[in-house]
């Protein structure tokens, strides 16, 4: 069978990902069908947006009755390729590596947190939430053998694109950055950055137009 | 003089969030002058869409010179908020909370980190980066002695709500939410979350789609 690709708008894409977690919870609630009147109201996000997302990814819900809430948290997961497992390596076992290989939600999604990677000697061979801190130096054949698919770049920002360098070289298909560097990366390398200061920023902005 | 207030769509927000950090990399670099197109080529974003952005939030460059890279970085900045100083207090000196407390772009993009909170009597009086862990039971009367801006939430997401409630009452205007829970806050109070399965569901969404 082959593979429905999709072309997604990135807000579109965002907001899926918010649909999600939304299902997710309401999932956890025991929640079992859901309108999108009452969509749009958890999410503050007009009910019209909400159809036109939906109707972008396939055909859902009944007129007047509403959303089954397993089924469509399973057919966005489907869309968002969250039933791979995708296997993450995270390099730099600082404050940020750790917070994330803590970080429930990455496994409620899941994804596997396969491997941490450091160049630090104290910190090699330590587990943080029972995943093992290998040395970087060997991060191509421990890679291999981990089958490791998202690379997650937690090191200081003068670091990355040597880290980057290495794990395309190892055949990493994914970065996820979480350093305010611009990567170099081929075409076959999909790189998402995860810039905090955006979100911080746009909070400052709100902040000062409210502010007299 | 009245202050002028701006509508700004969130992609143009978020994306004036970018010139800026790119600008303060520039600057850091001793890069003077920068054309759109040189802009638009670093940032992989369209000229075009570059220059509707700037548009919106006043007249920048010269026609076949560019953008002073100095000036423009402090009119994006000036428009973000940040010659404000907001002053945060980090909310869970967790994991996420000591990595955002050592988060150096925090301070260079001119927030301030405060105070921090937790209600671990082992971390309370301990200090992250030279800033203090205080008893969240005390966060009313220290939040107001420390003219505390910006609530920072990073506790276990069954906290979330009810650490908000403490935040909003004791006069917090803006809220940086990195818990999954939606928060429910008064319209004077800004809530921004920092939802970091958006960027890795995307990131799951574009391997899928190149995966056959």
């Amino acid at each position: 069978m082959k593979k429905k690709i999709f072309k997604l708008p990135k807000a579109t894409l965002e907001r899926l990902a918010l649909y999600y977690k939304t299902l997710q919870n309401l999932d956890d609630e025991e929640v079992v069908m859901i309108s999108t009147p009452e969509l749009a109201e958890i999410l503050d996000i007009q009910p019209e947006k909400i159809r036109k997302d939906l109707s972008m990814i396939g055909k859902f819900g009944m007129k007047g009755v509403g959303y089954d809430v397993i089924n469509l948290k399973l057919q966005i997961g489907n869309i968002l390729g969250l039933q791979n497992y995708w296997r993450l390596a995270i390099i730099g076992a600082g404050n940020f590596g750790t917070a994330l290989a803590n970080y429930e939600k990455v496994t409620d999604w899941g994804f596997i947190v396969a491997a941490l990677f450091d160049v630090d000697e104290k910190k090699i061979g330590e587990e943080i939430n029972g995943v093992r801190i290998y040395d970087f130096k060997k991060f191509a054949p421990i890679s291999r053998r981990k089958l490791i698919d998202i690379g997650v770049i937690a090191v200081p920002d003068a670091e990355a694109q040597k880290v980057a360098d290495i794990l395309v070289e190892a055949g990493v298909k994914g970065i996820w950055n979480f350093t305010a560097a611009k990567l170099d990366a081929p075409k076959n390398v999909t790189v998402v950055d995860e810039n905090l200061m955006i979100g911080l920023s746009a909070l400052s902005f709100y902040l000062n137009q409210n502010t007299n």
